[in-house]
C-alpha cells in the first residue's frame, strides 16, 4: 500500500536570468517577486525548509505556494505530488509515461510526456491520510 | 468592493513545440499528456468550457485544474487569479508591480516582475464569497 496525495504544493520561481550577472538586481527580484505574491494573495508566505523558500498554504485549501529561490533558467512554474511511498510512486508515474530527471536530496525530479517537469516528495509516514490522499494499492 | 479569491486555477499547458508541423503528433501529444494527468491524479479532467480545455477540481480543494491546448510555445504552468471585479483586480495587480500583456476573450493576461506570465479571470457576480474568496475594499 502506498498513498499519494492530489498536489499539495504549486512551486513558483522567484528568480531571473539575471541572477549570475547581477547578483544585487537579482536579490533585488527575489525580494520584489516575493512581496508581489505575498500582496496577491493578501497573504505571508514566511521562508520555510530552508533559505531557497517561502510559502503557505493557501487558505481555505489544502495546497501550498512554495516560491523557490532558482540557481540558473528562466521564471517558471511547476506541480508537486507528495506521497509517502516514493519508490512506489515514482514507479507508478513512470507506467504511467513520465520519466525520471534527477534525484535531488530527498525528492525526484520527473518529466511528464510532453516536457514538463514536476516533482515527487516524499513525506513523514502519517502525514498522508483518506482525507488529503489518494490511496493506490 | 471587488473580491479576489486565492488562485483557484492552475493551468497546464499540453501541447507541444512540434504542433505546427506534426499535427498527428501533437494531437497524440495531447492525449498522451491529458491520460497522463488523469492517471497521476487518479481523477478524470473532462472537457470544459470548450474544446481548449480538461479540467476539474481537485478534490477537497477550492482549487481547479486545467489542462489548455496551445498554439504555440513551450509546454508550461501558469496560475490563475479569480474575480468579480476585473477592472479593479488588474488595477491592483498593477499596483503591486505586474504589468497588463493582453486582453484575451473576457480576461487579462498579465506578466508579474519576474516575468512570469498570469491570468485574472472574470468571475460571475454571486460566485466569489467570504468562503473561497478574499475582499479587497
Amino acid at each position: 500500500m502506498h498513498s499519494r496525495p492530489r498536489p499539495v504544493a504549486v512551486a513558483g520561481a522567484f528568480d531571473d536570468l539575471r541572477r549570475d550577472t547581477m547578483a544585487t538586481m537579482s536579490h533585488y527580484s527575489r525580494v520584489q517577486e516575493l512581496a508581489f505574491w505575498q500582496g496577491a494573495l493578501g497573504q505571508e508566505l514566511p521562508g520555510i525548509y530552508s533559505a531557497e523558500y517561502h510559502g503557505a498554504f493557501l487558505r481555505g485549501t489544502g495546497l501550498m505556494l512554495l516560491m523557490q529561490r532558482l540557481e540558473s533558467g528562466a521564471p517558471r512554474v511547476h506541480l508537486d505530488i507528495h506521497t509517502d511511498d516514493l519508490d512506489a510512486e515514482v514507479a507508478r508515474l513512470e507506467r504511467l509515461g513520465a520519466e525520471r530527471v534527477q534525484k535531488v536530496q530527498s525528492w525526484w525530479v520527473m518529466r511528464d510526456p510532453v516536457g514538463l517537469l514536476f516533482c515527487v516528495l516524499p513525506m513523514s509516514p502519517g502525514s498522508l491520510n483518506e482525507e488529503n490522499a489518494q490511496r493506490w494499492e
